[in-house]
Formats: C-alpha cells, structure tokens, sequence
C-alpha cells in the first residue's frame, strides 16, 4: 500500500476506513493501462482480498484442476474506443483477446461466455455488426459462445458498449509452460511487428492529422500457437497486449530471475507504426499488439518453430530478436551501437481504452 | 425482428445494412429489464448470432460437457445503483448472483472470474470495500476467484463499477434438472417474500419519501438448494432475479409445455415491500429477487423438501405456492375469490439498474 507521503494539513481528519491511504485517491485511466499503477491495483486490491494460488500466478488464464480434466479459466473487459477500426471491431476483439489468452497457456478454446454492458442509446444496427464479428470469429476459432447476459446503463452522447468475455479452454496433460521453465541461453521469438494495434486505434480516433495506412493486427493465434507447441521446446509463451512488449519481456525477467537481451534493430516495428508513435509520444515497446505472440524457446528447436510458424498468415514475421541470459537481470535492450540500456516496466499510461 | 410500421416519408432512405429493421431503434433501459425487449434481444440477436444448443436452452448456467466432466459456466453483468444499498453491495451482489445461477442448475460453485470495468474518479476506499464483500461472500460459499481483469473508463459524476463474474461450477452425473421433466400434479416451492431486493433498491435511491425497514434478500443459496437435491424429487429450479417470480413461473410454462396454477395469497410479500410496489407502481410479482429460490418438486416429496430447507436462515419461508396442471397452459393466479386471471411475462420495465 503506497505510505502517506504529505500530512501537514492537521485540520484535515482521514476516517479510519481509508487503513493509510488518502482518501482522495481515485481510480485514473492509468488503472487500466497495463502499467505499474494497474499492477499495484492487482496486488494491493485484488490479491489482498481473492488472492490463492490460482489466482496468484497472474497468468493470463487460470489453470484449473478439476478432477481428470485440466481447464484454463480466463475473463477480459473490453471498452475499447472507437468500437470499429481498421483491422477489426470490439466484437473481434472481444474473441481473439479471450482465446489468445487461452492459447497462450496451451490450451484449446472451446467454450465463450459473453457479458454485454450497453450504454442506452446505442444503436442496435451497431449492436448487430459486433455480434456478427463476433459470431465470425468464434467459428473460425471453433469456439463456441454457451452462455451470456446484457445489461444497460443510461447515458448519453457516444455509442458504447462493453463486453466481458470469458473462456474455457482444455489443456493437455502433457503440455508444460511457464516462466520458471526458462533457461539461459534460450532464444526470444516474436511473430510480426510490434505496436499495430495501438497505432492503429490512435488513428482512427481521428483527432490527429495522420494518415497511414495503419491495421491493427487483431487476430485469433491459436492454431499458430498449437503449431509451434507441436515443435516441442517452447518454454513459456504470452501475448503482449497492454502494457507492450516491454511489459510481457518483464514479466518474463521477473518471473525467471534471469536477463533477456533484445538485439532492439531485430524488433520489427512498422515505419507506419514508427511514425505514430514518434508524433504521439508513445514507446513502441508499450504499444499494445492484438495479434502477436512472444515465445522464450529452446535454442536448439528455435529453428523448427520458427520454420512451422512462418507457415501461418499471422506467423509470416516470426524471427528471433533476443536471447536469455544469467546475467544481467532485467531486461536489456542492445542498442545498434552495441551498448546495452534497460528497458523497465510500462510506469504511466499509454492510450486508454486500447482494448 | 420487428417490421417497419411506418415508411411513410419517402425522402427517408435506409441502408441496406438495417435489413427491415428501423435505423432509429436503440437500446432502450428496458433491453437490460428482464421483459419481453429483453427477450426478444436475446432471441433476435444473440441467438442469431451465436445460437448452438447449449446457448440455446437459455438457462442460468451453459451445462458443458467436457471428457469425464459435467460442468456448469455462467456469466453475469452487475451495474447496481446504489453501489451500497441495505443488505448488501455490488461486490456481494455479484458473488450470490453468479454463484446461485450455478446452485440452480445443481451445481456446486467452484471457480470465478472478475471483470472489474471501473468509472474514472471512482474512489479506491469504494472498490476496497466493493472487494472486501467479494471476499467475504466468496469464502462463505467455498468459492474461488482464480482470474480477473481490469478495464477503467472515462466519465465523471457519481462513482461507478461495473463487474461481470463468470462462474464455473461442477455438476453430478446423476443430477437431472429442467422444466421438461415437470408434471401435472407437481408442487411449487418459494422460499420466502418475493420482490425485497428491488424495493430496498428502490428505496436506497432515496428519491422518494419514503421510509420502511428494508433489506434486500441477496444471499448465496447454493447449500440451501443442495439440501433441498438430496431429498431428491425436485424437477427444476430457478432463482426470480431480474423480472421476478411472474418471469421465472412463465418461462416453466412454456418449456414444460404445462399450466401453472398459483394460489395468489399464498405468495408471501413483505408489508413494506407491498407498500414500494404500490407507491411506485410496482408488481412484486415482477419485482426483482437476489436471495430466492423457486422449484417445481414431486408433490410426494415435497414435505420432505420443505422440512429441510427450513432449517436454514435462507429457507425458513419456505412454502408451497401453487400447482401445475395439465390445463389451462400459462401461468394463473387464483384470487382469494378463486377466479383465476393470467400472469403474463413482463412487457414493460420494472427499475432500471437493479443488479
């Protein structure tokens, strides 16, 4: 819990109830962002009050055991803003992030469950166009939507709606990943370039003079990633969405107390991409991705899953940008000059509502 | 779908995309109320899109049939108004609602997800204690969160939280539950006064002069109806959330194929309760519930049944209320003066924003 850090007003009287924090702290857009202020929300909120071991890995979906069965469990909001873009729409989004959050932890989607909240006011007609994407990418996961619930808020001005979607997934028995499987000396592999979704998103909010010919990268990986599963060797696989890659390399560092160096010029970032982040301000190392995938893998299967990748449409791109190491810890980016420079956790906020 | 009704200004040109649906129609409040536009929205929408025949049978929970498994998963939306109304909050509220749509279907609760979508400005001291009471009720009903995820949008005014639980709960193999298995002859259980949550909801808003000792009846029921399944005899359960008893009791009829023939003073209504419904032009048959239990059971069972769930804090109301007969079909309230008048689904709306 972060201390008091300025008490000097002494009229100012706290309730018991605020146990240390000031009671003006509120939630910011940066709660959302994928950065540190979400992670400590995690682990002073949420952790605090639901933590068990489940829960506790922060996995993107939780692994469960049920008797002869191993399921993966995981639930995503979506608010993202506006609610069709190049590249995709919220309902797309909505089933390629869930499933993407299952494949990742090896497992098979199978069954979605859908949340609606709608803001009153908005348009059936728009409603219609998300449930049909959505419908669309199910059937080309081969997952299927088994139960759902709407709910509407008042409000008015824009068209909002959000959707909560959770998914069930089977994983094999066999299929071992984690963080704690990394080794040095393993190779970093990434699919494509870095940071479409989010430039993406950025441009089509359509309060900067920019034109690009920007897509966001939004896209089912489970078969890809079942691919390269296949290959054997694979030790721990994420897909960086909010927070970037910077955030998903950090997790790994952290996770495996080892040090991941990333050549920074074999991390392909878009020139379109490039030049949205350049007149934005934005990192494209925090950018979010809705169609990539990061794989530590074992150096001596590196070129098999890179071979079998580079098969799929969303794989084209696979290549290795970096590799593990003992020391340093953290997470290092070589610079095209040889230095290294550290590449730290995301700490403020890129764009809200991203995803 | 609905058919245009009116084309008369001929200047008016829709898009093809509204395939005979008027462009103009919108989410309305009344979408999310538990009526007849919900319905129809779920009908004309959802399951167009998404239809499969587990979706299909529209219960509380999807019963998934994984290798060796019966599992139940249910997801619900909670936008509450008041975050903190007598008797409970969103954070508990979310728990027993997600918790009982698994205990309906014969499950035992075992897994949740939290998708937490959190208004800007809200205050931390609000999601601690939304978060305490998740907590607390989780560890009552034995349940688990084993994931989660955290969206924050923008706005101002009052403080908001939205959160969709999604549960996954185990079922028994030998467990049968559905309103097919009705017949003629079988009793009608409730467990107590109908309509207490949406009162105290209503009264919580404090917009009207009003003033009356009421707490909403939001509690988990999942032992409650465990006990009543071991007596054995009992066909189908629902909980009367969102459109109440008249609701649940209509959807019975209509699967079962059957009547149902409901002896009207026999259906307990709190005094105070009577008199929010009558001030605010309230039916408690349509009134929202968050701590009741309605079943259909065997009438050589019943006794059985009713002895047993009594023994509990949230089953000492537990009662008969009516019968199912082979005709009429419907759902029939039987006056004090016996004449039967029927007891439609629910056409309009009830409040908004009750759970």
């Amino acid at each position: 819990m972060p201390p008091i850090t300025a008490m000097s007003d002494k009229a100012t009287c706290y309730p018991p109830a605020f146990r240390g924090r000031l009671p003006e702290e509120r939630v910011v857009m940066a709660h959302g962002a994928g950065g540190m202020k979400m992670q400590r929300l995690i682990r002073e909120m949420f952790l605090r009050y639901f933590g068990n071991p489940v829960l506790n890995r922060l996995e993107d979906s939780a692994l469960l055991s049920l008797p002869q069965n191993r399921l993966c469990f995981t639930t995503d909001g979506y608010v993202v803003r506006p609610l069709f873009f190049p590249g995709g729409n919220i309902g797309k989004l909505a089933v390629c992030g869930t499933v993407n959050d299952l494949a990742v932890m090896g497992a098979k989607p199978v069954y979605l469950a859908l949340g609606f909240i709608l803001r009153e006011g908005l348009s059936l007609a728009v409603l219609e166009k998300v449930c049909a994407a959505i419908a669309r990418t199910a059937k080309q996961v081969g997952v299927r939507v088994v139960t759902g619930d709407t709910k509407v808020i008042e409000g008015s001005g824009a068209e909002e709606v959000y959707i909560t979607a959770s998914g069930i997934g089977v994983r094999e028995g066999r299929i071992k990943l984690g963080a704690e499987l990394v080794r040095p000396g393993d190779l970093i592999l990434i699919n494509g370039g870095i940071g479409e979704h989010e430039a993406a998103i950025a441009l089509s909010r359509g309060s900067y003079r920019l034109r690009a010919k920007l897509q966001s990268d939004c896209a089912p990986l489970y078969r890809l990633i079942q691919s390269a599963l296949g290959c054997g060797g694979v030790r721990v696989i994420r897909d960086p969405t909010r927070g970037g890659l910077g955030t998903t390399l950090n997790e790994f560092a952290e996770r495996s107390g080892l040090g991941l160096v990333i050549d920074e010029e074999r991390v392909p970032v878009a020139k379109a991409v490039r030049g949205v982040a350049d007149l934005l301000g934005l990192d494209p190392f925090y950018m979010a991705n809705e169609g990539k995938v990061v794989m530590v893998v074992a150096r001596e299967r590196a070129r098999a899953i890179i071979t079998r990748m580079r098969r799929f449409a969303t794989g084209r791109g696979t290549r290795v940008i970096g590799a593990v190491v003992s020391k340093p810890k953290g997470v290092w980016l070589r610079t095209p000059l040889g230095a290294l420079r550290r590449l730290l956790m995301l700490e403020g906020e890129q764009l809200p509502r991203i995803c």
